[in-house]
């Protein structure tokens, strides 16, 4: 039996949790830990106590909204998104996901049928890192990947910590269930828009995500020393933004060109002093790599390092790895549910890597986990513009309530 | 017959005129047409009034004090430098070489004799070109390379205009007498510190210049197209960073490694927009060329457009030459005037080539015109810590003073 959701209500929903933030592009702004995700968080809860979920939320921020099973020690299954958006971000990257679920989860109950185990809907704290970064820190230390301790004391552009602002937040929120940090699932389901143009060059309106592609950031630093154009000999300088153009120009050649699947972006750069006649004695810039290949993007990182190394010239180099994340590949038993669900509907399907990271990679570790895409315009998300067509709401939002049934009331 | 000139007295007007402006680390701001500037000219006009010379000013604001020769209908031999100072400028950039002029014809007027024609000592308008840019504007428009209107235009950070400065700066010298802009000269000599380490490195306390090497600057504009690090392909980026990597690489080699004497700078550069995770749609940066053979910074310039050109890959690239100042060799019979003063009072010399602009380079086109230079510390200019010993001024403006009476006084 398949529960049918409600794509009026879905689609209606959507829309109303776009007007908290809501901006004169038709974008939002609903950065997390903020007055905006508070008035989310009422709503969501509203209209999950309409449907008699429990909620509750982990120490970290992370809100939960139960449809309690026949067997409560069974291991839950667990499906949502993010409630939180980039400062210029769109109506649908998180908010989907969640609501999706959400809307999964009711009609489930709408059934009058109690799944065997308990349903749990979730949104995470944080996915975006816009106030507090790095992004993707409520599932991360719901995963156990970052410690408790070390995500609250991250401090805002204010000098805030994390721990200060979820405090206030859940200061407004004191009938809420607290419950520990992390636990068992027996899977994880992600709805999301694709954030790339795959799916609409296609005409799919489902993709099947077969993993999230890994990524390793670095910090690089050349220093050399300041002196006046006119005059240091070109012998005696130490140019730091010199060395930058053969160590950028033998990266974008050597990594950037190894496969199709690569990406390699330096995307951030400052120079000191930046003045037009004086020899720059400093250049610190970002270096963004990803592979779907956990092993070439380990060794295209080691080649990453070797060039920073080799191509410094009379230069000092730091180079600091600030993030790595390796490739996961989803589990194969649900992506096969996924396209079952799919192909019931008669909705065409493509499996499709997730370029950009997601929630569900920290839960992948943890249990069977896997995404579904829907298609957005043009490919464009973290955006005012940011748009999905109904139809593709209601049929990514109805193929994550069949995969939810199958795996909550197992025939 | 040589006039002596008072050491410890152009000394300690040059510590006077260092008070105007101090700053807490032993520096000066005195930017051009500030009320820094006002109160130098009051000092700097008391002093010649002192000796009996006679003031006037230019409609673009150079300061010029006369010592009035027998004949004043012979072309007048100048000398001077500049009062504007960096906002954090020195003690002796332009102060010394206006100062050793005041000086040279203070002593001269103090042994009682005329000179054949009139000696002017000039104290240029915004050499420095802090407040309002570029750089060298007075003697520029003194020699017709600019022109009034478009000076008085220019506009300060603020909005004020320099032509709205300017006035505010004369009504507060209201018996100034005016005089028109550009005259014929029969010479023009400027002392300054070196701004280089070549005279303390070889422990000579006089370098006769042999020129000021040419400069041509430019702006090249990268633009592409902004996209994802992680989903975009590299194959469809148009990334304006990797194309100024390559094109960059090939300028520091191709150009900036031609000769010993070429010098190539990159001091400027920005980037859009610049975020760790978005390919970098525009790059727009400053290019500093100078070399000493006018043919060879001509040709030179054509390589960098050609390379600007040639390396933009699937970007657009917009070049604009920003400036060109070709190169100058000083006056051969000035040159050797200087050694022969030099020479006569025990100074060792060193010829030495001025890699950094300066108002002679405006006056060589009108008449013979030769530069002095004295050490400074470590070289440094531009920066609170710029010092030149006592004993170099001295010996500075005394050569200066014996090839003024010379020229003044032909035997």
């Amino acid at each position: 039996m398949r529960a049918p959701i409600d794509t009026a209500r879905l689609w209606a929903r959507l829309m109303r949790l776009a007007e908290i933030g809501a901006l004169p592009g038709g974008g939002v702004d609903r950065q997390a830990l903020t007055a905006g995700e508070a008035e989310a968080w009422h709503l969501v809860l509203s209209w999950g106590a309409e449907g008699g979920l429990l909620a509750s939320v982990d120490p970290v921020g992370n809100l939960f909204l139960t449809l309690p099973g026949r067997d409560r020690t069974l291991l839950p299954v667990l499906a949502g998104s993010h409630l939180d958006t980039q400062p210029t971000g769109g109506k649908f990257d998180g908010a989907f996901g969640t609501l999706a679920a959400l809307e999964a989860v009711l009609a489930m109950a709408a059934t009058g049928l109690v799944p065997a185990r308990d349903v749990v809907v979730v949104a995470w704290m944080n996915e975006e890192g816009s106030r507090f970064a790095p992004s993707i820190m409520g599932s991360a230390t719901f995963a156990g990947e970052r410690t408790l301790a070390g995500t609250r004391a991250v401090v805002d552009a204010a000098g805030t910590t994390f721990g200060e602002a979820l405090d206030a937040l859940l200061a407004g929120f004191p009938d809420l269930r607290h419950r520990a940090l992390g636990f068992a699932a027996d899977a994880y389901l992600e709805a999301h828009i694709e954030q790339g143009p795959m799916l609409e060059r296609h005409g799919v309106p489902v993709g099947v995500v077969t993993g999230i592609q890994g990524k390793t950031t670095w910090e690089i630093v050349l220093t050399g020393a300041e002196g006046h154009a006119g005059t240091l000999p070109m012998a005696e300088r130490r140019d730091a933004l010199a060395a930058f153009a053969a160590m950028a120009h033998a990266m974008y050649a050597e990594v950037g060109g190894t496969d199709p699947l690569v990406k390699f972006t330096i995307g951030r750069l400052e120079i000191v002093p930046n003045a037009p006649s004086v020899v720059p004695s400093r250049v610190a810039f970002r270096v963004d790599l990803r592979h779907p290949d956990t092993v070439m993007l380990g060794s295209l990182g080691l080649r990453v390092e070797a060039l920073a190394r080799g191509h410094a010239g009379p230069c000092d180099v730091r180079i600091s790895r600030m993030s790595h994340a390796a490739s996961n590949a989803f589990d194969p038993a649900l992506r096969g549910m996924i396209q079952a669900a799919a192909d019931a509907r008669g909705h065409a399907t493509l499996p499709i890597l997730s370029a950009a990271g997601h929630d569900a990679r920290y839960l992948a570790p943890l249990c069977p986990a896997a995404m579904i895409f829907i298609p957005c315009r043009d490919g464009v998300s973290h955006a005012e513009q940011e748009w999905a067509e109904p139809e593709h709401v209601a049929a990514g939002a109805q193929v994550l309530a069949d995969v939810l049934w199958t795996l909550a009331t197992p025939s």
